[in-house]
């Protein structure tokens, strides 16, 4: 059903491609937090061996991507496309990754949605049959999105209450038509939606208009409800976020039950103390490719909407004034 | 023929996508260089009539966007996906611009490849019948870049003999499968290379090595040569970073003639001191977006690959003593 008529963000994968590996890797907070058990790897040091941060985001990308060729018992050699972005400036985390692998690498930006994204440009491009084997992939690391956008870590700054704790977290999907695996059968492509919100410490509040759009889009595009989903999961809208996503939608008439979830208020224990929750392209890649796939196939859930959200400011813009614009990408996993 | 059995990293696009519009809008100094008269707006000043930079740069995007879907007779509600990626922190010029469209958007990350990407990835979707019409943008301004990756404007500090010139411009193409335009019927996806360069003054020898590879594998997969084409054109490897790939490619056995040329070394004139010419993603974006598409379609060329190049640092990753990547990808235009 496809209200006021208006042009369609949803398409239907009709070859179903297959997530026919996963894998992913935390730090040892993360480790520590509600998904522990369930993540394929916990750092033991958020340096991860490494002299600097972001070599240690780096080296997290190719774990993650080896890990996750691994396990759909495949060679580097046979990834036709690396599709991979990241949080720093010029997506270095991912470019850097990319440079130790002989694969085709095609660079994304969509801050903390670009786990949705790469799994829905990733699908379209399979689906197609344009490339047999591609990886997506997404990190993010506390340490040095701190440093980037905030303060610099030694400051010990405060956090406000409506912050959220960027997760040191990677995950990795395998996509192809060949082999097994949950299926990706739909993805909706979201828009740049901006309500105004000029608080870079709320950044739940900055996504929730976006995640909201691309829902409502998704449900009138598939004339399907909330109900027709085991699981409705987004991104990292953290506590706040997605209670205000759960208010917006209800204005539009859908009510998000007790089937709907956030990356970002799930990943720590509330011990943990990280206020509104978890952030972070790495948070919803690192959930996704360990505990919600794992329950897709072990058949817990059948079919979940994945829906992950980003926050598109950079500190020049913010410097300047600008609003924090969001964005949201869904993507439907099914069992296969 | 595909030596060394190596997976093809070449795209075939059976339905030939077409170009049915394009815009370029470039600054001043841009607008009094070689290709003036085949720019579609020159602006009057860098500024472009805002108060930053950065504003300027993202008001860019958002004319050539408009510019561009003008030119293919249709309105913004009628583009059913925009693709578009800059320099800046965040590609915060493409995100903010995209906030103003009410149209799906995904943000790419190439550097100064981002053109390229954007039409390989759009020319795929289109192709398969993802969207029906893609926009395809990207941009660059030498005043935002030079104080984002460089030094203070204000300090007037002295370039280096093998710097470049960041181009003031940006491009947009408008791709479908309806309507008439040059069409685009072959993609590279290029993978990212790293010959040790560390000096972030010598670009154009940092993406030659790449520039090297993608069209090295665009010929062996195509079984083509370089006389096959009317022009190959990449994108702003300058005038050394283009005799780099010129001695290269002789010694891969390929010998580029008098139809090789490169935007960044071809779009300012001698007299305007740019030293190894022009870079940045608008460089090539809009020389293609005008006097290249102009070309095609008058019949001058009937045959173009059009490859171009980025390099994938960051002033975090020069600072910790990496070496700068390079990547191209290539994509196939000929006349309808």
């Amino acid at each position: 059903m496809n209200k006021n008529k208006k042009s369609p963000q949803t398409v239907e994968f009709k070859n179903k491609p297959k997530i026919i590996g996963n894998y992913s890797i935390v730090g040892p907070k993360e480790g520590a937090g509600n998904f522990g058990e369930y993540f394929d790897y916990v750092m033991k040091s958020d340096l991860f061996g490494e002299k600097t941060y972001e070599r240690a985001e780096r080296k997290m990308v190719e774990t993650a991507l080896v890990g996750a060729i691994d396990r759909a018992m495949l060679t580097p050699r046979d990834i036709s496309l690396l599709l991979a972005g990241d949080l720093l400036n010029q997506i270095i985390s991912s470019s850097y990754a990319a440079r130790s692998f002989d694969m085709p690498y095609l660079g994304l930006f969509g801050a903390c949605s670009t786990m949705a994204e790469s799994l829905a440009i990733g699908a379209s491009l399979v689906d197609g049959g344009y490339f047999k084997t591609i990886a997506c992939s997404t990190v993010s690391h506390f340490s040095t999105a701190e440093r980037q956008f905030r303060f610099p870590l030694e400051l010990g700054n405060q956090r406000p209450p409506t912050s959220q704790w960027t997760a040191t977290a990677a995950g990795c999907s395998i996509l192809s038509l060949e082999g097994s695996g949950p299926v990706i059968t739909k993805a909706t492509f979201g828009k740049v939606t901006d309500f105004g919100i000029k608080d870079v410490n709320n950044m739940g509040a900055a996504m929730a208009p976006a995640a909201m759009g691309t829902l409502v889009r998704h449900f009138e595009d598939t004339n399907s409800k909330p109900e027709d989903y085991d699981l409705i999961v987004t991104g990292d809208l953290g506590k706040l976020g997605s209670e205000i996503l759960i208010d917006l939608m209800e204005d539009k008439g859908y009510k998000l039950g007790i089937n709907y979830c956030d990356c970002g208020q799930m990943m720590f224990r509330r011990k943990q103390e990280t206020l509104m929750g978890a952030s972070g392209c790495g948070c919803s890649a690192s959930i996704l490719n360990s505990f919600l796939l794992k329950k897709i196939k072990d058949g817990t859930y059948k079919k979940i909407l994945f829906m992950a959200t980003g926050a598109l400011l950079s500190t020049t813009s913010s410097q300047q004034g600008d609003s924090v614009p969001g964005i949201a990408h869904a993507v439907v996993i099914e069992k296969e």
